[in-house]
């Protein structure tokens, strides 16, 4: 069992430790951007230093704190805030954020866990370069959260996500000890890969203190459309014609319902809408190329091409730099739109690409069935991923709909299983989805996951309950057996889990 | 310890699995192919399913017999033969070889382990989609033992290697428990990524059976060029030049020594050469580009432009398929032609992409001052990938070179350690850099590897001494400690190592 993170183990702490190191937890660190769950913490701990971190997390073992990293707290599965159990130490790492080194002739940069994306683009800009990352919370985020999650965002379809743009990591273990792997190297077959281990581990692994990061030159040329599709199945036609004819310039590819720039209109009428008619579907496409092609040339031609084949009906292509972050803005709007809309579920799911249109076509017959609501489909779908949200229908309150929100989500993450999907695609497993971790992932997955969390954390002190449950920590253990049979328990998606639990809380609110 | 793989094992075993499945273990599986040295077995066993697959691991845990997951038998390390210890069974995955998906909507097949990476190819080829990875032994390289060995080759620049071409993973783990993880999903956050941990892992955490690979659209036009560069140096310049004006068209970059050449002229001489005069550098560029861009008119432009900066001073453009495939052909008699001149040590590192030239300068210095040897030096030079290998000076014997070659080894690993490179870029540790993991590999990262193998294959019945020695096992367990300090002991090598320890054999030939 843990201890819960009080004025002893505090007072002992910070005579280890420069002063104001350890600080009050203030509410910002409690609260999640979804706004309706507060956690709790006996402090704030914000080292400067890797060897900083090392003596807390060491302190935080001897004594069975529990310890939460920190990043930008702009997680959406409730990784960075704990509502049940003893209260732990949060560490945040906002005051590690320097860029260590610069190496635009390597295309690598050496950035500390605090840096926030935005300056890391900035610092790769100033080089000429380009860091591909991107993501609605950029502005915020930081990289240490960012590797944790394994964050996706916009540009993955060409550059890969979190995971594919680091080549090596220096983390603090649970004892204390310091991994240094901050390898600048694209080939490296020096043992087990910890990299991608602690990457996507949600810090209950180790608390990643800096990283690498990979570089790339910046496209000579930018250009972007909007473009209406009659179908999401049409739109995976036009992103295969799109790859046929520009490869790689592809840098950006989203899906747009139309609900999604009609609750834009609504709520936020500042934000520019391309089509005086909303259609029900549209495709952002950005590109990204040499300077030997002009994107608007391109544009035009894939467009007639497109357009022959039925693919598109109608379109604007952007003449300017300004016009192009114009549609930006829109697709950007979306998730705040959502916000002020006031969801019932929001949904992060993947699916192979293929399965897309059956899914949405799918998904919103059995929701329909279910009662009357308002679906706002958008996402990065040249990845699969598809943010597949609920909302009340026009003029009712989602207060109302709170006898079905369970089955909603379990209505659709049950389709995304059927479909060999994924229920979290990019936002991570955190303490909101270890209940569909243990319903929809692989039962021996799940077994080797607790096999190496007890090996690498054995009091259990980083980031106690996310991504696996606390509770089956001591003696419930799963086992990997080979007849292990798939769970058929009820998804335990809010903490009502197992009886003797740790209830995980009130993550209602998605 | 481990019991031998004898008849009272085999005889349980064989009873379990239809006729046929185990096998005496014929010589081809026991040598390597640098060709040196012999393993041993007490049979092989060839599962045709992974439900057999997992009937024989089991029966292994249970009976604590070593198995040796095999592949194509092409890995450079020793990672598929057993020289010493108990005698292991070896687990061939040659007839698992199915294609089981090819679904080129998605962009995504799901392969057997047992596939040849030829047959992939071909199989991707026959929808119009690419599986990019591409090395001279994948005639014969299985995907079972590329993904072991997270495997490179010449299109890592572009596509990436073998970790990064992989969607999913199928894996019979210690116990027998069959891993089922053949998502075909490019996001999916579901909890820590088992998946980049077996890659690269070399069978000795579970036993690949299958995969989900990825595929991507086919370059439109393809190119090549031979230029001759005055330095790495330039060579460098060049490929960032290339990039800049030409992005991700450019789908390998390597660069050559001109005694590479050199030696294909003396024992291969049927291969065609580009240049009348062998230069002391050159690059091959090959390019894969839009249907939008011509590859010979690239490629002149870009010809002109290094030109200009001094970067080239001559060179051959492919103006067909076929001179592309000679300028291939060359690169690819390299190896070939090295292994027919005879080395005295071969070397599989990388540095910092910047740090080439400078690497190669001073190694070069280096070993003139331990005697008369002539260096070949090749490689994936875009990804920092080099091959430096050393062999007798014109008209000597390599076994005049006997005594200073672990010398020879020592003092480029120790260059590629303080340039903080690799010394196992591609082809992974196996055995025969089990010594080189511990001296120069981060020992807080060794602990943990330790730890995560003990966790997951608590008999070491995985490939035995492969990635970390076994000895260690069993009491002399390094611990993860914040103040462990770096390794001082002399490098081992040849299994020179430890007193009490398994030796690991004559891993002499490089």
């Amino acid at each position: 069992m843990l201890n819960p993170c009080d004025s002893g183990f505090l007072d002992a702490l910070d005579a280890a430790l420069p002063a104001r190191t350890l600080r009050p937890a203030e509410e910002r660190y409690l609260r999640e951007p979804r706004g309706r769950y507060l956690g709790q913490a006996g402090a704030v701990a914000c080292p400067a230093s890797t060897a900083e971190v090392a003596t807390i997390v060491k302190a935080a073992q001897a004594a069975r704190v529990g310890v939460v990293p920190y990043g930008g707290g702009t997680g959406l599965v409730g990784g960075q805030v704990m509502s049940a159990g003893p209260a732990p130490l949060i560490l945040s790492l906002e005051r590690m954020n320097r860029v260590r080194a610069v190496e635009p002739a390597g295309n690598v940069m050496v950035a500390e866990a605090g840096c926030i994306l935005a300056d890391v683009q900035t610092a790769a800009a100033d080089v000429d370069r380009l860091f591909p990352l991107s993501l609605g919370s950029e502005g915020s985020a930081r990289i240490g959260g960012l590797l944790g999650t394994n964050a996706g965002g916009t540009g993955v379809l060409r550059w890969g996500n979190m995971r594919d743009l680091t080549l090596g990591l220096e983390v603090v273990l649970a004892d204390g000890s310091v991994l240094h792997g901050l390898k600048r190297l694209r080939k490296n077959n020096m043992g087990y890969d910890l990299r991608h281990l602690m990457i996507g581990s949600e810090g209950t692994l180790g608390v990643v203190t800096a990283a690498s990061l990979r570089l790339f030159q910046r496209p000579a040329r930018t250009g972007a459309a909007m473009l209406v599709v009659p179908s999401p199945e049409a739109a995976l036609k036009l992103l295969a014609l799109a790859q046929a004819r520009l490869g790689e310039g592809i840098s950006g590819f989203e899906l747009m319902a139309g609900q999604g720039p009609r609750f834009v209109a609504e709520v936020l009428p500042q934000v520019r809408q391309p089509f005086a008619q909303v259609p029900d579907w549209m495709v952002l496409i950005d590109l990204g190329l040499i300077a030997a092609l002009d994107p608007v040339v391109e544009l035009e031609a894939l467009f007639e091409a497109a357009a022959e084949d039925g693919l598109v009906s109608d379109g604007v292509i952007a003449s300017n730099e300004a016009q192009r972050a114009q549609f930006w803005a829109l697709r950007e709007a979306i998730p705040e739109a959502n916000r002020l809309i006031g969801a019932v579920a929001s949904h992060d799911v993947s699916v192979p690409l293929a399965a897309i249109p059956a899914f949405i076509e799918r998904a919103t017959a059995a929701l329909a069935a279910l009662g009357d609501m308002r679906i706002n489909c958008f996402g990065h779908v040249g990845d699969g991923n598809l943010h597949f949200n609920i909302f009340p229908a026009q003029g009712r309150d989602r207060a109302e709909y709170e006898p079905i929100r369970a089955q909603v989500i379990e209505t659709v993450h049950d389709l995304v299983a059927g479909f060999d999907g994924s229920v979290s695609a990019e936002h991570g497993i955190g303490r909101l989805k270890t209940g569909d971790l243990e319903r929809y992932g692989d039962p021996v997955a799940l077994a080797v996951m607790r096999q190496i969390k007890a090996a690498l954390d054995p009091r259990g002190i980083l980031n106690p309950g996310a991504v696996l449950r606390s509770e089956v920590r001591g003696g419930r253990r799963a086992r990997v057996a080979p007849t292990h049979p798939r769970s058929r328990a009820r998804p335990c998606l809010f903490g009502e889990g197992r009886a003797g639990g740790e209830r995980v809380g009130v993550f209602a609110a998605r």
